[in-house]
């Protein structure tokens, strides 16, 4: 079972490697998503599997601005994720920053928002492909409960092994979703917010 | 004379420590541009002043795969650029973003690209403003040789101070600029592409 955990931008510095230790404290094969200004400190700090939240297309050179493929990697991470519902990029972008990653040997996390997507992106062979509905990220009610039979339609139409994410918040939804045939789930909110994050994950995932 | 040295994404991890760490030996009250996965080592190992070379406008919380001002700032720089020809913003972003670094006293040094939009940002406040010539950056005429007019509109038509840049490269693009009434000037690739940075920091600006 993979488990992604998106610590988005809840929290920085300090606080997040505070999280992030907490986190592997309860099981350190965890991956992690983290903002490029954290990932150096996470790496040093933690045997967490560190993605990047982002990076952009770009080849070493001008791109004032933009974070490249090999600045997360030298920092430590060993994967980025891309298109997440909250930070969408056309396929055309997608493709492009995936070969820079696979030239590099930085890993791949994919989100997709259908099934649609998901056959599109699974085309590009990246490392991990994860379905998580939009309309459902952050919110109370999770993936496996409100989408259940697309769970299984993407198990069944895609040759790739995938991830589900977005409202997973109990053993339960865990259990679902592996029943519907996702080898892994991404999750954020129910540990980044929860009042004791290592509490929250060990009923989670234990 | 303030001195700007943009990194932009020439190099990553223990190469732009190093880079950086010429630069301070000849100059520690330098301001360098860096990107965000970057920052922590450079303010741990350097007495630079660090400017991040982007920040998104989002408050802690979700936002995957940005880089919030908090993060930036955590990581020990002191500013951040925006809106540098390589990384256009539109004005509502660019009022955005300032406003929420001005919330957490994270400085801003705003790129421009003619006096029209000088004018306009220079309502905003930001600490720094930057004239440079987009079709001159990275180029090889300096802003000072080509755009000596536009230098000396700029000096009379704001109220405040503003550095230029774009193809500088020269002891006598620098003097000029001054004499043009810039107050600083900015710099990228005749430092970060130098075959030996810290002598062609030495000729240009001692």
């Amino acid at each position: 079972m993979i488990i992604i955990i998106n610590l988005k931008t809840y929290q920085q510095g300090k606080a997040v490697i505070k999280l992030a230790k907490k986190i592997q404290k309860v099981n350190n094969k965890i991956i992690i998503g983290a903002q490029a200004s954290d990932i150096y400190e996470l790496a040093k700090q933690t045997k967490l599997k560190i993605f990047a939240e982002h990076v952009d297309p770009y080849e070493p050179g001008r791109y004032t601005g933009f974070i490249i493929p090999e600045a997360v990697k030298k920092d430590g991470a060993i994967g980025t994720f891309l298109n997440h519902s909250e930070h969408k990029l056309d396929f055309k972008t997608i493709k492009k920053t995936l070969k820079r990653c696979k030239q590099i040997k930085l890993k791949t996390a994919i989100f997709v928002k259908n099934l649609k997507e998901a056959k599109k992106i699974e085309k590009l062979k990246p490392d991990y492909l994860i379905y998580e509905p939009p309309e459902l990220v952050a919110g109370k009610i999770s993936v496996s409960n409100a989408k259940p039979e697309i769970i299984e339609k993407i198990a069944k139409k895609l040759k790739m092994k995938f991830l589900v994410g977005a409202g997973i918040k109990t053993k339960e939804d865990i259990k679902t979703s592996k029943k519907l045939g996702a080898s892994g789930i991404a999750v954020s909110s129910a540990i980044t917010k929860a009042k004791d994050p290592e509490k929250s994950l060990k009923n989670l995932i234990e």
